[in-house]
């Protein structure tokens, strides 16, 4: 038995936020004082660390759910699968939905059940539920869908991982920067060819003070009473570099591939000097420099949406969206996230 | 290889609230207009449909993490494994964190990470999540739990159930007074003896307008900008009665057992009337009348605590702490539930 993605799809936002935009924002530090150092100079810092130069936003009417079903329904439509043999919707989000002008986090009833309403499927075994493991979300969905199918509980899954996370910014904070909205879906089968997941691994750090590096926090500007999403940027960093490489290396072990077989690793797209530094501390772990092209990025157009970063970015891989990176059938690939909890998690499969 | 439950633990709220404290209570239709009936009738009519005398809030200072997490700790110690071997935290809920005084519904990082960090757990391999599933959230997380179990992702599982729902109730609407704070949590081991989970059943049902049921919206004093908990209650009674007693045979049947074999069963406490409307149903299908003593209720002290309900209530029964029910190993019981989503549930369980 494997289990494999036969249908991806994804939504990009259309409202275009460039850095330039951020120009006349006020920015305070995590104190409350006021940061001096000229916008210019925060955004040409931010971006030469990030390497985010835009980022998509959702229109108005639009919520976490709406933009979830509409890369559902690319999904299933690639898939070909009829939508009243899904056994499964496994919707990864950490926000719910968030109305434009609200600040609350709508996520009952759950947004897979709204999506499954709009996707007018019928079949009651259509289980649908919500996971929230922060950006690892979509991954952890895929790996829930391969137990489910591996136990018999499942045939067909959805998994879906979409985000808006514009609606949860503090406009006060650098880091509002980073972040953007977006949604990627993908069927997931019972096949009996090879290939597929080859193998996963996932984990939760706790012991150290991780439940707080990504968190639903105060503004830095101290007279709004609202929280956001927030992060200690640095501990995020190290706490990934210490961590991510090994856990990818694990991942491949389990799988009992050769590294020299890796075509591509698609990582959470989180920061791109963060993932420049994991994936240089990954190769070292085997003594390797980099490969050319192993790490298709997005990040640049798209920021940090969260869940959505990772099957946005192998959707438009696949359907060669993405000038410079494509798959053949039987190459092997890595799938690595990182994120709130704090939590890791990585799968192995060959296209 | 047997799925057995070998721990529970419960948090009961310390305040109680008693139904003449809504004596006061302005209460409002949901088309805005005010409700003239003197608040003592609506009062009573209240508790003669729902058996709700009164119910329990948290502590100011509690939010559902903690008290999610008081009931893991007492879990854990009554089935005395070691923390570090737990391999999932899995923590079922609908709104999340809401701070006292907050409207905000906090759920990032995850509460299970929450918990995990309070439970001082290092073994990064215990991998936590949250899942949003209604009310049927606890038997849900059970159900992925044994699947895990099954493929061999996992032996042994944390699975809790909480909810401050007095954080996010609108007290404006008569609907408010059936909602209750409580948390349940689970050790679900795998073992070799019989017993455990023999059989489980879910649905998700969304195509005939279910998901606007239960649903966050507005209060019905038309002044307040707020969103809270809300349902049509007549529309989630007929569904009920329409659907959970077909799943509960189902489920039986699934696990291939009489039907005079089953000692207790154990239902979400949603409302005393709906409750005692789907058990008589669902004997109708045998075409056998309800057997005495089938069905341990807390809700006439307890109300509606969601996710919460049924952990609580199994966890009282198991210690004697509800008079009049007890339960011997080898009885078989059902585990039932429907709430948001609309999902239902049940799993047939073995002591």
């Amino acid at each position: 038995m494997s289990f494999k993605i036969t249908g991806t799809g994804s939504y990009i936002p259309k409202n275009i936020q460039k850095n330039k935009e951020f120009i006349n924002s006020t920015f305070f530090n995590k104190n409350g004082s006021e940061i001096r150092t000229p916008n210019i100079e925060t955004i040409e810092k931010f971006s030469s660390i990030t390497g985010i130069l835009e980022r998509r936003y959702v229109d108005e009417d639009l919520n976490t759910s709406d933009i979830g079903f509409f890369a559902a329904v690319e999904a299933i439509k690639d898939s070909k699968v009829d939508p009243e043999t899904i056994d499964y919707i496994i919707f990864a989000h950490n926000f719910g939905d968030v109305t434009s002008g609200s600040n609350q986090h709508e996520a009952m009833p759950s947004l897979a059940a709204k999506v499954k309403s709009k996707l007018k499927i019928k079949n009651p075994k259509c289980v649908s539920y919500d996971i929230l493991f922060g950006c690892p979300g979509w991954i952890e969905g895929l790996i829930q869908a391969k137990a489910f199918i591996s136990v018999g509980m499942a045939s067909k899954c959805l998994v879906i991982g979409a985000e808006t996370l514009s609606r949860v910014i503090d406009h006060y904070d650098r880091d509002s920067m980073i972040f953007a909205d977006g949604a990627g879906a993908t069927i997931i089968e019972k096949k009996n060819e090879n290939g597929g997941i080859l193998s996963h691994n996932s984990a939760t750090y706790t012991f150290e003070g991780e439940a707080k590096m990504l968190y639903v926090g105060k503004s830095n500007n101290f007279k709004l009473k609202d929280k956001y999403i927030k992060m200690k940027g640095r501990k995020v960093y190290e706490f990934a570099l210490k961590n991510v490489p090994q856990a990818m290396k694990e991942c491949i072990d389990i799988a009992g591939v050769d590294i020299n077989r890796l075509k591509k690793i698609f990582i959470h797209q989180a920061n791109e000097k963060m993932d420049d530094a994991i994936i240089k501390r990954f190769y070292r772990l085997y003594k390797l420099r980099i490969p050319e092209g192993i790490m298709p990025m997005n990040i640049e157009y798209h920021g940090n949406s969260s869940v959505a970063t990772i099957p946005t970015l192998y959707d438009q891989v696949l359907k060669n969206k993405k000038i410079g990176h494509t798959l053949s059938k039987g190459d092997i690939i890595l799938f690595a996230s990182v994120g709130a909890g704090m939590n890791i998690n990585a799968i192995t499969y060959q296209v």
